[in-house]
């Protein structure tokens, strides 16, 4: 299993469908730390452009690595230690297509279902039981922006729950997304 | 469908496995409203004894239900109207039996496999397919105590990801164990 996470905090939208650079939420690198660790995603790429929020990321990562936060809980610090930081997707893109030997196929994800481009869960499932190297991309704020979903390979299918109503939060979609691609629940 | 959710603050273990009430995260609230509301769960009950703790979850519920927030972002405040606050366990039980004229079917989690009363994502699937009322407890800090796994009638498999890390945030095990109960995307 090759499967690589990028948190995208620039290009993403915001409210009023502008390209914004959005700040980096401290839950959003532990929870989606611990859970690339729980499902065995080889990197947790955290991607912004901006160096204040590349410090402060720095610090978190810092204080439960090797700080006090590394001895009270040596589980968060096997979960934070996946976590890489990258000033663009570009940049995050080149040094997996490095590790993997070729670039790997880019799957972005979004709230709205597109015309084009649409992968299921199961055809991404394949392509990771194939043994691929994938990166799936989440989007922070009002999600991807356009270019990002242009040069992606393929736009996973929305989650669908019980109702219309579409507004989780990237790490709650983060989870179900994870698991439903790589969870054992699901396949194998 | 009758699924309620209930995130427990009191009792639940600490670091020491020592009993405490925890303090209430922000993001839990709007999370779990988010997921709630997407995957048609009836009341999303945030269980506290803390009064301080009450009020803070209130003043949340208040900006976003009628304040600044509501105006500012209605789909919020269509997640948050599902959450109501319980000083206890029992009274949130009491609250459900009589809404629903019987007493609700209580499914405990659990990060680790318990010998007796454990039941499967499929038999709980099948239950709240059957029209059972269902009240999921979700606990936070280390867990929840004993006395509440002891009173529930079932208590859910743990999330196997792909490695034995088994650190989730409530949050993410939130996400993941409705999606699997009651996600389109597993059955129907």
């Amino acid at each position: 299993m090759r499967v690589y996470v990028g948190l995208v905090h620039y290009p993403v939208y915001n409210k009023n469908r502008e390209m914004i650079a959005s700040s980096v939420t401290t839950l959003d690198v532990h929870d989606i730390a611990r859970l690339s660790r729980t499902y065995d995603v080889k990197t947790y790429y955290i991607i912004t452009p901006l160096e204040e929020q590349q410090r402060l990321i720095m610090d978190i990562l810092n204080h439960w690595t090797n700080g006090y936060g590394a001895k009270y809980n040596p589980d968060r610090k096997e979960a934070l230690s996946l976590v890489r930081i990258t000033s663009s997707l570009e940049d995050a893109i080149d040094e997996i297509e490095e590790r993997e030997g070729k670039r790997p196929i880019i799957i972005s994800t979004d709230a709205n279902r597109m015309e084009e481009k649409t992968i299921s869960y199961k055809e991404t499932s394949d392509l990771i039981k194939k043994g691929e190297p994938i990166f799936l991309l989440l989007g922070t704020a009002w999600g991807l922006y356009k270019s990002v979903l242009d040069m992606s390979d393929y736009i996973l299918e929305p989650i669908y729950g019980r109702s219309n109503y579409r507004h989780l939060s990237v790490r709650t979609a983060a989870a179900i997304i994870i698991d439903r691609l790589i969870g054992r629940y699901n396949y194998g």
